[in-house]
Parts: C-alpha cells; structure tokens; sequence
C-alpha cells in the first residue's frame, strides 16, 4: 500500500487521564519495525476492562488509546514478519502467543510470558508508536484497537479467513472466545477420556470422532452446567455449553432481565437468587438430583466463586472462575469443598491459545456454529465510542461493537 | 467352612472410649445378614486417620472396633451375594462402590453415597455385628479390621487376587492407593489428550497404548512434580508420579530424616523450607525455571495447601489436595493464583473407584509395578497394636502392620 514505511496520520480515542472522557484526536502512527504488524482497524468492541482503565481499577501509563477486541486488515509489515502480509484480514490479541515461553510449549498452557500484565503499555521493544500532539501515547494490553491504525507485535496478531464479517468476529478477540473458551476447553471434563465410557464412545463415534471429542474438551454431552452471571461473557458459556451438548444449562442471575437472551443463547433455565431463602448450592442440588458437573463464574465477585464451587458435585464437579477478582482481595472457604474431590480452576481466554486457535473460532463462526449477532446489541460509528461506554453503564448493550 | 451362620468368638482391639488404650477383648461376631460379607482378618496397617478417632478429632460411636486398611479371607456370604465367596482373598473398601449413586455411575465420581462419613458406625442396615460382654460394638468406617473376624457391605469389600500376600497388600486398602492415586489417576494433566502431542504420541505409542496412557490418567511424563509431605501417603504419592514417568520429583518436608527414603522411592531430590529465607513457591520456581506442573499436598495443613497451589506453574499447573484439612478451619488464598489458569482439586482415596480398582491395583503390585516394602517399616502381633500407636506417635514407622 501507499502509505507502507510512511506515518500515517489518523483519528483515535485518546484517553488522557483516567476517569475523563474519551477524546478524539488525530494521531500519528509510526510504521511497524522489525517483528511488527501495522493494522487499520475496521471494527472493535467494547469490553468492561477498557472501563477498568477509565476507572483507575486497571494499572495504565496515560495518555492511551485502549480497545483489545478489534478486527482490521494489515497495511504494512516491518522486517522478518512471515505469518501476515499486506491484505490479510486480522484480529490483534491481547493474549500473545509467542511461541517460545514456558506456557505456549505446554499443550495445556495459554498465558504467554508476552502479555501485558503490569500496564506497562508498549510493544516488545519497550516503546510505543503512536503520537499525539508530540506526545507519546501508549498503547494498551498490546492490542490499541480504539484508533483507524495500530501497529502490534507479530507475536500478537492472528490471520483470520478472508471471508470473516470484522463487525462481527471482532468478538472473538476477548469477550465470547473467553466464555466459549470456558466451556468447551477450560470446562473440560475427564468423563470422556476415563475408562467406562471409552469402549462404548469407540463402539458408537469410532476413532476418529472420539479423538476429536477428546481433543476439543468438551463438557460432557448430557451434562449439567451452571452459570453464574448472563452478562455477554456469560452468554458465550452458555452458547459452548449448548454446543458441547449439555443436557442442562442453568442460567444464575440476580437481574431476571438477562434471562430472556440467556435462553435464547441455549439456557433451558433461569433462576434469581432472590426467590429462595436457601443458598444457591443447595437450590442447585435439589433442582438437579445433586447432579451439576460443570459449574462457572462470569461475575467477578468472591462470593459468588465459592458458591459456584459450593454448586457443583462434590467429588466429580468442576468449577471454573471465569469473571476476573477483584484485586487485593482475599479468597474464603471451606477447604472440603475440594478434599472431597472438587475441580477448581482458572482460565484467562477461555483456555484458547490465541494465534492457533483464534482462525479455528472465526472459521466455526463462518460454519454456523454459534451466533455473534446475539451477543451483538448496538452499532456506532467509531466517533460514537463515548455513546458505547454509556450503554455499557447503563446496562442496555451486552457488547456495543463500532465501526471505522 | 464350620462357622458359616453361626456367631464366632474372637479377639478384637476393642476402644471403649476416646483417649484410652486399646482392650484386647473377646467379642461375638454375628453372621452375615443379606449382601453382607464376613471376613477372617489376617492383616492391617495403623493408619493416622485411626487415630483421629482415639483423639476425638474424629467422630465415633463408642465402643468400637477401628481398623480400615486390612486384608482376609471370606469366611462366609450372606443371602445375595454374588461377588465374594467363601475362601476368596479380599480387601475390605472404607470408600465403598454401591455402582448406583451419582458418583458410582459418574465416570469421574468415586465417592460412594454409602461411605460412613459421619461416624454412624453399623453397617448398610443400620446395625453391627459385634458384641463384647453383652454391649454392642460400633464399626468404623464401615470396615473395622483391628479385629479377627469382621462384617462388612458386600459393596464395600474387593475380591483381589489368590497370590497376593495379605500382609503388604493391606496397604492397598488406604494409605498407598490414596497418594499413588492422586499421582496417577487425579493428578492428571490434559496433556495427554489436547490437540498438539496427540498425533504424535499415536505415532510413537500407536492408538492402543495412547489410548491406555490417556485412560491411566497419568502425570505427564517429563513433567516435574513436587510433593509436600513425606510420610507413607507422600511416599506412595512419589511412586506414582516415578511409574508415570515424571523427570523430576522434589519432596519437600521441615524433617530432613524423610529424606532418604523419599529418595530411595523416586524423589530426585529433597529440600526443607527451613533452608530458605523465600517463600518455597519461589524457590522452587527458581530451581525449575518456574515449570512445576503438579503439585501434591500431603500433610492436611491449609498453609502448605496454598503454598502447593501456589508452586505449580501459574497457567498450566495443577495442585492436588491429599492430605485431609483440619476440619471447621477455612482456607485463604489470593484469588489471582487460580484467575490465571491453575487447578486445584482434592481426591478421596486416590480418586479410585475401590471395588473395580482395588483388584487392579494389587494385581499391578503382583507385576512389581511398585514395591510395598518401602512403606512397612515395622510388623507386629495384632496383639501388640498399641505398641504400633506408639510407633506411630514417635515418628519412628511409615506404617506398622499387624498381623493375626
């Protein structure tokens, strides 16, 4: 392209300082250097951790452009950069995958040692591209998607299929592919690959449909799932869960308004916790013959971790926290709740390795297998962003996506 | 045989009340009743859990008959029965395998709903079938071995087999099979089964013997492991995570007297926390260039619970809970260190199914898959039990067996 090796000037939403409002600003994007990728962004979500760095709760260099679930097409590539070209259509993510460290040569593991954690807010190098009014603005979780042009590291980067609506797949960035990712990887359980069921699989799928259903950690087909939050992360477990082929999926949460879409995603039932006098854990059980296998949290809330626990069965139940704690706070509870043989454990995007499976997603996504449109309330254009946060506040949007 | 439904007269270590010695007393045995099994004891191992109920730690009806990890022979059936007979080597099962409750028929599930946990003391019907000068007797954890005959649940006995020598395989009763469960069957990573290795182990290993690795549930081999606690469970926790062919096996345990038989049954090296000023999570981060995948802890302590999650690897590593919590006490722990992706689960028994594993397991024992002796460091008189106590209380034995 045209503007390959040059600065391009462009729009973005530069966050000055926290708790401000966002601020439309043209900006300077230097070309990509070595190992780099320089994208225009087409389309982006928005997603409740951008507002923890509004809010302050998130550590952040300031001025930033934030955003972390966008889609766009590479426009140029700096030296050595061979897994994207020119043309490609793309989702940055904020969960690298580089490769090399400890967690990417696992198989089980995903949090690659790259990630921004600490809010530092530059790429690899230790620098930033982007400028504004001569000032350096830094960039957030790796990704900057709230702007015409970003430029992240190739580490960072997944080529998506040609074919992929971006107002659409940008979701898969962060918010469903963390839910979905709970479900059908995190959430796995070990029925499939223990040794009653195994012959019996065999007999029924033969080999090659039992190692898939192996490979891909499903919940259990027949299974019974709790969720607890029906916020769009909530919806996205529900919509694995369903695909999984849970029998059951109880939807948990204290605003009935969220139960209509949750059982349009798949729920077969909804409950608040404020119609019975009895913990949640216990209401579960009588409802399900002391039967919940799989339970998750997509709240964030301590309490509601315990009694996701607390909900599911005692010796062969899995619970996965999915909703992100509160920091510097403290976990309670009765350690027999996992001596009895509970499952607890944790996953940051759902489990997914970001560069291997991202594509996968955003091809079950061409093949129908889940429905983005769901989760997808409101439309704006990309200036609007200030509009999008406020339905977000005001709890009207589930995911308000805007576009370039 | 000659007593089959008449009532036998016996010795038995009799505990009349909580903190007192054991009696030696003569006691009636009672026939079988319907799926009920009587058994001649010929061996059994002290167990601390028995002495949670000589303490009162651990509740119980009064008097009773203590005793879990023994083996016999079948001296005669109740109506019914179909899976013992007389004259068949056994294994009475304190975790029982009714094959009909939510656990049994889980593929994951091994905690009986017929397990006496909470002290009840009699068998399935509601009764015992002990007397000692006209009182009844309580059973104890629904087997009760510190006796010369006992009675138990035709669902909570295993048929093992002819060859095996009853005075080692009594162990397989409790203590081994919990800590070499927990490293072999619930100690398990998905390794095995997620997508990378897959293709690769099946070309390597052939479908079969991936299959059977993938059903074992092992410990990945070539992980590293570490193991808090190195009394017999810990032990036997070491000899499983050896046979599923971990490279490195750190026991950690403040007694450095542990450590030579640690190492002489796989650990490839100890350390005592006392030898470091930094937490131990950290220092076995720094000794593993942070690549601890499991984690086992087996002292029943909530600070080395938290200290075990915390060592394995932050995004792919599991810790098991073995050891038994202090009961009424919470745990506390930093939110953020299951957030990022560990797993955290407990097992009763090893997560073993007892009546479909317990065979296996002795049969393994048979094939000198691993080796008891290291466990038995002391044999006494079943007359002599206190003695064996006390053994127990000065740290002097792993396990102490008595034999009839």
């Amino acid at each position: 392209m045209g503007t390959a090796g040059k600065v391009i000037k462009c729009k973005a939403a530069v966050l000055w300082e926290p708790n401000t409002p966002f601020s439309i600003e043209e900006i300077e994007v230097a070309p990509p250097k070595a190992k780099e990728v320089r994208i225009k962004i087409l389309a982006t979500g928005i997603c409740r951790t951008d507002d923890h760095v509004i809010k302050g709760v998130m550590v952040s260099n300031f001025p930033v452009i934030m955003g972390h679930e966008g889609a766009g097409v590479v426009e140029s590539i700096g030296d050595g950069v061979t897994t994207v070209k020119p043309g490609d259509k793309v989702i940055p993510l904020f969960l690298p995958q580089c490769r090399e460290c400890n967690a990417c040569l696992n198989p089980d593991g995903n949090l690659c040692i790259k990630i921004d954690l600490t809010g530092r807010g530059v790429l690899d190098d230790g620098t930033s591209r982007f400028t504004c009014k001569g000032k350096t603005v830094y960039n957030f979780a790796g990704t900057s998607t709230f702007t015409e042009y970003t430029v992240v590291d190739e580490f960072a980067v997944a080529k998506i299929d040609d074919a992929a609506p971006l107002e659409k797949v940008c979701l898969i960035g962060c918010g469903f592919s963390t839910g979905y990712g709970a479900a059908i990887k995190t959430g796995k359980t070990n029925s499939l690959n223990s040794s009653p069921p195994c012959p019996d699989l065999v007999r029924q799928h033969g080999w090659k449909r039992t190692w898939q259903m192996i490979n891909s950690r499903e919940v259990t087909p027949g299974s019974t799932c709790a969720v607890f939050g029906l916020g769009g992360v909530g919806l996205s477990v529900i919509m694995g869960c369903k695909l999984a082929g849970a029998s059951r999926i109880i939807g948990i949460d204290l605003n009935k308004g969220k139960f209509e879409k949750a059982m349009a995603v798949g729920a077969t039932e909804c409950i608040s916790p404020k119609d019975f006098t009895k913990p949640i854990n216990e209401v579960l059980s009588e409802m399900t013959g002391n039967n919940v296998s799989f339970s998750f949290e997509v709240i964030g809330r301590l309490d509601t971790m315990v009694d996701a626990l607390a909900s599911c069965h005692m010796n062969y139940g899995t619970s996965v926290v999915v909703g992100a704690p509160p920091s510097a706070k403290m976990l309670t509870c009765n350690p027999m709740l996992l001596f009895t043989g509970r499952t607890w454990k944790g996953c940051i995007f759902g489990g997914w390795k970001s560069r291997d499976d991202v594509p996968k997603i955003v091809t079950d996504f061409l093949a129908r297998k889940f429905d983005l449109d769901q989760l997808i309330t409101h439309s704006l254009p990309f200036t609007k962003i200030q509009e999008g946060f406020e339905l977000l506040y005001s709890g009207q949007s589930i995911r308000t996506v805007l576009t370039f």
